[in-house]
């Protein structure tokens, strides 16, 4: 006899077979079981009890993320537990606060009404076909009393007809705040967009808003970089030619349907599903996906047509997704701290940390942010491009063949490529590696400058450099080398980055020693060695363990927003208390600023 | 010495000069006085007091809107009043019920709020410009506190950042419900649009929202035409091909931005201070204006997508107007009683009207209700295109050279055409004449049949037909003439509007003598001859001074719900009790019908 494995209090009966997790099970039978994180045992929702011995026993995430008070009476993480081989039958508890949705209730004999925590209901709709005796419109046939109450756009409308026909007048509803957002065919779940627009790469996942799950994650290179590689080189094209704005709307927009279409084939789904969209950026990608005007951007002193949270259907924005969809972005702090900054503190939760927490998001401009006992500052620190190989005599960005690591042994550089490939240059990690080996090993001092005694320097012409790669390794058969010229730029993009940690701290009054957790954000801060940024004194001098790289958390927080309304409500209130300091006219920043410049984990002594 | 002219309590003064309204002279120097109608003299709204006698005396129109308590105390209508020549001075006293805006109040130093009848509020801005030490956005420095409460659009600001710089950090905002629908220059007066889309006919007018004036009107042919003259023909071209729903839309929008570019410079307005926008029309013109499918509309049993109100943003459906304005339609009663119906109902005030009153939009399809004792009922009977000159021999359209009255004369017929232009056709109301004529003297009997042994009528090879004009009196010398065919389709068509208006008294349990009031809405109630229409039987036999021919009074109950949040809710209000009766499938249609072909005043004995 097949055994089973019974959810309850829902009464659900699948087959327990053995492997998959409990959560999978639970969502390829369509059971709303809470899941924020996507199943990878970090956000703790899916809180399951467990009867019966044929399961995996707690394991460490199980005991990292729940408190010893709830071990104790049995709970167990769904995403961690599976399926043993047995014979015994298994019942999976469901405590109310672990399910998404509420039990399905009937409502007026046709209507089952769910409340997500995005802030959308579900109702499924059901009526009799029109006949000469009842001649009501299709809407109120469907919607009866409700379609008085309902917001529906003509759009939304549009495909009702034909749909009410061919699924025999039982459709779904989708609204939002009384407003429709989809007709969707019977049992479709309703689905998300969430996208972190960058000026390099866009990051794009598909969400189903009734489970929590990431059906899809991509990535793509944001097609804008064949118009400028930097924010600014694209602001100063807009600012030559302002049609080119639409231009670079158009060719975002163009590319986010594609991976719409890519994301929705690869999960199965369809993109009409796609109800709604939470997209961040920074304030200058973020002007130009919402259609807005960038001129002033690119000007002094620098301010955004806008800085609030925007809420608009994504059909203004030529989005191809279910035609009443609406898209939301975060606020922005200021012109060059966007809502992919807010998307990121949101993703670590900024907002209930205790302690000194500082979040470091490195590239052309670097935004930093401080939480100290409550209270929020933040600024932009204009590092350019060096760490994306720009202005380095053989930099380049992190592709396949580039530096990513360099290491010391036996008296000698030792380095590692991207991909393993035959080496074409050095990226940012590798330039940050490259700086504190040569420092470490007294090759270059503290300001900079050659030993020129050192057997690794090689001079010539009055110029001084250090071979990275021989001749012989690299692809080209040309050495990649080092110059002073390089060391200059990689500590005047440090130096800056430096001074403006420095200074939040002072406006804290703490010291850097105070901060209880460094959080490096984005690709950059995920790929660079702590240490080496520690020993040239990018990042302040702290212990390993109170330095975390976390990734794209600006996706990460785009999710969140997407799937909890109570997020947003959270970013608001973020942004209402956060501190902006602007450097550029900072009494103050200069001083640090030169200071900052020495390769050297203690700046301040 | 200029003599003046002073508005109070305003305090206004300026020169009076003979000639023109005070209605005109308060438009012109931007005095708010309420005038719905436009300044014909039908409102009532533009009661003022005038103090001094160089004005015109009270004429007819006043003595007809107004109360004699109100002349007695002096109340004149603004738009009656003419300056005449003199000396003495004039003042014009404005009771507050007359002033559409309350006088303008400063808010919180910067900022004075308007509100206004429509139920959209105005707000001037104004702000410091950005600075290195103030760098907030351009929408948060303008809208303060109110951002993170105000729903804005991005295609609405958009504009904000190049108008803020023109305009010196000083603008208008304009908002409807927390949601902004246009940023305007200082001063600019909110602009509606509002349209009547009739099968053949556009009637379109531009409305300033402040003074409630009507700044322009235009009429225009619906470009539709080109794709089926009626309504059937354009929806079994949808049905053939649906994407030539598209189309038709298309073509339609196209046609209203050339209409609206006119009017506005016809009033010397922009066409981007076009906040709000209300569109009226018949079901299948309201579904094709809103992009809504009507496959359904053209099948039996004939039901639209949808008959609720329609809000929505008019960027959806390609307006040219301010990018945040909104278009209304007020809901649809069925698949053949539509929107422009409810506005003629709202015109009309079919709400608040006493006794018994039956409306009849006569066309195509003639729309009919019928108020009685504070219940309303209403039906569509399918009267066909004959009264358009369809399926009638010499049968045309009301244009120039149609023959449009027909009248007796020492035992002949006499005529009369359109521009006075050679006869080339009859049209609708000549018909109508022709057959109240022919039967007067006996020339057809009752059932329609020729009396043969009458003089005027002619006879060959079994066939009879009456001349009613000479081949030496038509355009191209063709006898233009009525045979037993177009005689029976002007009955089948009239006997399927009377058997309506029948079937609708009978539901009400009253005679139809029992009706106080006859409305002929539409154009061709307008010119069609009353007496002529009751000789044959098209309406019942009531007293003439019970029958009035009201114009297009959906055009201006489509002003009056633009201009008027509460006209929408008794819009509503009246949706909702009104008794939609479908003909076809009445028992009793038949029978009624058969009777109702009879040409003769008293149907039922």
């Amino acid at each position: 006899m097949m055994r089973s494995l019974v959810f309850q209090p829902l009464g659900r009966r699948v087959p327990a077979e053995p492997g998959g997790t409990l959560l999978d099970i639970a969502r390829k039978e369509g059971i709303g079981l809470s899941s924020v994180c996507g199943g990878v045992g970090t956000c703790g929702d899916c809180r399951v009890r467990v009867q019966g011995t044929a399961v995996t026993p707690l394991n460490d995430t199980e005991l990292d993320v729940l408190y010893p008070h709830e071990t104790n009476t049995g709970l167990r993480l769904a995403c961690q537990v599976e399926v043993l081989a047995g014979t015994e039958d298994i019942v999976v508890d469901i405590p109310p606060e672990s399910l998404i949705v509420a039990q399905r209730s009937q409502v007026e004999g046709v209507e089952i009404k769910e409340q997500l925590q995005i802030g959308i209901e579900i109702y499924d709709l059901e009526a009799t076909p029109p006949s000469i005796h009842d001649l009501r419109g299709d809407w109120e046939r469907l919607a009866g009393s409700r379609a008085a109450q309902w917001q529906i756009d003509a759009p939304v409308l549009a495909g009702l007809p034909a749909l009410a026909r061919q699924q025999h007048w039982r459709v779904r509803v989708v609204v939002e705040r009384e407003r429709v957002l989809a007709i969707l065919p019977p049992a479709t779940h309703p689905l998300g967009f969430a996208v972190d627009i960058g000026t390099t790469g866009l990051a794009a996942y598909i969400i189903d808003l009734i489970t929590g799950a990431t059906l899809a994650a991509a990535g793509a290179t944001n097609p804008q970089i064949a118009y400028g590689e930097d924010v600014m080189s694209r602001l100063a094209l807009v600012l030559r030619d302002p049609t080119r704005g639409t231009h670079l709307q158009h060719t975002l927009i163009q590319e986010l349907n594609r991976l719409i279409g890519v994301l929705c084939a690869e999960a199965s789904v369809n993109a009409a599903a796609l109800v709604a969209v939470c997209a961040v950026g920074n304030t200058a990608m973020h002007h130009l996906f919402w259609g807005l005007p960038v001129d002033h951007l690119g000007l002094a002193p620098y301010v955004p047509a806008v800085t609030s949270a925007l809420t608009a259907p994504t059909r203004d924005l030529g989005l191809k997704l279910a035609p009443g969809a609406s898209v939301y972005s975060p606020p922005c702090i200021a012109g060059f701290v966007g809502a992919d900054h807010v998307a990121m503190l949101i993703a670590s939760q900024a907002e209930d940390r205790d302690g000194v927490v500082l979040y470091l998001d490195i590239g052309t401009n670097t935004e930093i942010s401080l939480t100290a006992h409550g209270q929020h500052w933040c600024c932009s620190a204009a590092s350019g491009p060096a760490f994306e190989g720009a202005h380095i005599e053989y930099g380049m960005r992190a592709a396949v063949g580039a530096v990513d690591k360099v290491t010391w042994a036996d008296e000698h550089l030792r380095w590692h490529t991207i991909g393993n490939a035959p080496p074409i240059g050095l990226c940012g990690s590798g330039l940050i590696d490259a700086l504190a080996v040569l420092r470490d090993h007294d090759v270059i001092t503290p300001i900079g400058a050659w030993h020129r005694q050192h057997p690794l320097v090689q001079r010539a012409d009055n110029r001084g450099w250090v071979e990275i790669v021989s001749a012989a390794e690299s692809a080209n058969q040309q050495a990649i080398s080092l110059n002073r010229a390089d060391i200059g730029e990689i500590q005047m993009a440090k130096g800056a980055i430096r001074a403006g940690i420095k200074l939040l701290c002072e406006l804290a009054g703490i010291d850097e020693t105070d901060i209880d957790t460094l959080v490096l954000a984005g690709a950059f801060g995920s790929y660079i060695d702590p240490i080496s940024a520690r020993t040239i004194g990018l990042i302040p001098p702290l212990p390993l363990d109170r330095i975390q790289q976390v990734g794209n958390a600006s996706g990460i927080g785009a999710k969140h927003l997407l799937l909890n309304r109570e997020q947003r409500r959270v970013a608001q209130e973020l942004i209402s208390r956060i501190v902006y300091v602007e450097l550029t006219t900072h009494p103050d920043f200069q001083d640090r600023y030169s200071q900052a410049l020495r390769l050297t984990p203690d700046l301040w002594d």
